[in-house]
């Protein structure tokens, strides 16, 4: 099996064994063509009736589409094949038959709903587009990482299972580790922030996150992978600034390596952003949002931005745009306030036109300030001492930000379902396969 | 912050901004040294007590240790100091002050032992030795990450809430869904390999995995990081290429990009793997290790190799190798047997002459012998539908294998301890930091 070629290299002239499931059979009736197709693409198979071996016409013929099989042959031009190019076989192997009945159709000719997608996911990403978004994904991870390298960053883990939760707002899956009550983490906010003021002062995590919240919406996974990032000694615009490099990186990665998923997918205007993304503080943003008149009714200083506002304001920007200095109280107790206006914090949140991408902020690393917070937010800082004290033993000035992968694939690829984006979703009602 | 420069960066004749820890501070008398630590090395900041600012002087020499300061100056050309280089502070900040007493002394000159560092992370990894074991770690992922991206996988993420366990012997920790019973997934297995039965064909994934086994060892964790690899139309010997090629690539990486770690680690003389690894069948593996006599008893065929059995066998044969052809039994159910001998199993394990390093194999992908193999196991074939059905549309044969970020570390960095190669490590007795 390792001497075969992919049915993109196999070149006229040449004898080849090429490997793939059978995509189409066409039977013309003195002749007829497997199509095989591999992950690179698809070959063309002629079948000669009378010229060839009987029970190698049979085996070719009847076995079942999506089977498995390898080809041995001799490779010809042929301007009427679909690459130009086709095979005579010398001999066919069924390594793998296929039931004769589908429960979905990877030729893309009969459509699936989604749950039947999702249940049948090894069939669905049989299709080239469906493949195409987790090629892209897999780019975007890869692009990603090499632009927290190039600034310095260090990739860590964290753990998954852990006594206390990141909020207090957001619910939590529990779990029973040893007798003993545990969580899964929704966040590795706490952790990451433990090693900015380790040695390492600037890291990064690419990794799942768990959050127990009762969504059911086309933009909401109660399992999901999350690109964090953290660094000591910057404030929340230099932050903003990584992550902006961060979010080009992305797109650039895949515009220069995923050209034929893009145009697999529809794309040819694929953009990658280039100018600088604007930086609306909160306040000129819901001025800018009441100013539409999209919405019922205005928003006043202290809101959040319920998702009519975000779409309302998305269209008006019309790209991606930074939101920051929001409210303190609509933020979580870790981000820093303003020394000179605590009703102000130094949140932000990175917004595409159609929802929001990245929740991030300089920190609070002051140690009567961090414990304030807890209390303030509900939360006895006693159960997380563990995080506190250290920031009695000299935590600098830090900022950072996270999003969630899934996300940035549907904004990127313009898909409808988050479920799209990730190959075994997990969500209120699908926890398997 | 943004214009700090690294204390590595530093040059004589320039004025700079650093920022970092206070190291040491050494009082002479008339002159005093702070030494400022920063994650690129150290600087000696220098305090000529008559000359310069009483404000200043005070500030510098009064700060405790492993606080946080910003400190602007002239550099200066000093041979007596550590670096070649000292500053003369026009102004220093102190942006977080650490108290007096810490747990843990960052500076090395205390020991501590292992649960106290762990305790402590923060602090611990201050010091250079422990911060080089995680520098060493990223460069790993990111080597290994390269290797597979030149070898055609695509990288992929797979769900860790499962409804079912992927193996039967093995325990789970159990997690409460939205009312129903699921548990944290042991391992990507069953996920890995139906996407080499979709488009994809060749995949991997580096993510946590949960197993609740009862280990108290230096060498098993509760939460660790998994390298998985799996590819369709190849066999295990070819997934034991690629097996070796990631190992080798991972040394590669660090011997090229982590040079001032390995030095500070004391490794001077680092080798990459050069030659083939030996494959040893199961049969020839315990032929030799009851030769070398290290065994009380003698093992027969069918004994899993227990540890001594195994450093018997490394130190035998002084590097890495594989050892094959494992007796069915010892091997998850799907793993593929030999047809001519179905007592043999296709299953690999690849060794490092102190630990086990890697499992993995040539798959079952044909249906009917797969359902067997449950059965067999003692699990319920229905209960994992969701996977076997897919092998009744076309599962190419396929192999792959999974290791243990946490052990390549340990065994390349020659650690006593598997909880020194993760920064928050998970066992039965912690659950926290």
């Amino acid at each position: 099996m390792e001497n075969r070629t992919h049915t993109a290299d196999v070149a006229a002239g040449e004898t080849a064994t090429v490997a793939g499931w059978v995509h189409e059979i066409r039977d013309l009736g003195g002749i007829a063509f497997l199509i095989l197709r591999d992950r690179t693409g698809k070959l063309q198979i002629k079948f000669e009736k009378d010229e060839m071996d009987e029970d190698l016409v049979e085996t070719g013929l009847d076995v079942h589409r999506e089977s498995v099989v390898t080809v041995t042959g001799a490779v010809e031009e042929e301007p009427r094949a679909p690459t130009g190019l086709e095979m005579v076989p010398d001999s066919l192997d069924v390594l793998a038959g296929a039931d004769p009945e589908l429960p979905l159709d990877p030729s893309g000719k009969v459509d699936a709903e989604l749950p039947t997608r999702l249940d049948n996911r090894t069939l669905d990403l049989r299709k080239p587009e469906v493949k195409a978004i987790f090629e892209i994904r897999s780019e975007i991870l890869r692009s990603v990482r090499e632009y927290f390298r190039s600034v310095g960053s260090t990739e860590i883990n964290t753990p998954k299972i852990v006594a206390t939760g990141t909020e207090g707002g957001t619910e939590l899956f529990p779990i029973t580790y040893f007798g003993q009550e545990a969580f899964m983490n929704q966040s590795p906010q706490l952790f990451k922030q433990l090693m900015v003021g380790s040695g390492l002062e600037r890291v990064f995590e690419i990794g799942p996150i768990f959050r127990a919240e009762e969504h059911n919406t086309p933009r909401h996974l109660n399992e999901a992978t999350m690109i964090d990032f953290e660094s000591a000694f910057v404030d929340h615009h230099e932050a903003m600034d990584v992550c902006e490099g961060t979010l080009k990186a992305a797109y650039e990665g895949v515009a220069e390596n995923c050209a034929e998923e893009l145009e697999l997918l529809g794309y040819d205007d694929f953009a990658v952003p280039e100018d600088d993304f604007p930086r609306l503080t909160y306040e000129e943003a819901i001025e800018r949002v009441n100013a539409t008149g999209e919405l019922d009714e205005q928003l006043v200083w202290g809101d959040d931005l319920p998702t009519e506002a975000e779409k309302a304001l998305g269209s008006d920007v019309g790209g991606h745009y930074f939101i920051t200095d929001w409210p303190s109280e609509i933020k979580p107790f870790y981000i820093q306030d303003y020394d000179d206006d605590p009703q102000l914090s130094k949140g932000f949140d990175l917004m595409h036109p159609r929802m929001e991408l990245v929740s991030g902020g300089q920190r609070e690393h002051r140690y009567d300030e961090l414990v304030a917070g807890f209390e303030q937010q509900g939360l006895d800082p006693e159960q997380f001492d563990y995080y506190t004290r250290m920031f009695r033993y000299g935590m600098p000035p830090h900022a950072g930000w996270a999003y969630g992968v899934e996300r940035l694939v549907m904004t990127m690829l313009d898909l409808d379902n988050i479920r799209e984006a990730v190959l075994f979703p997990r969500d209120r009602q699908r926890l398997s396969p």
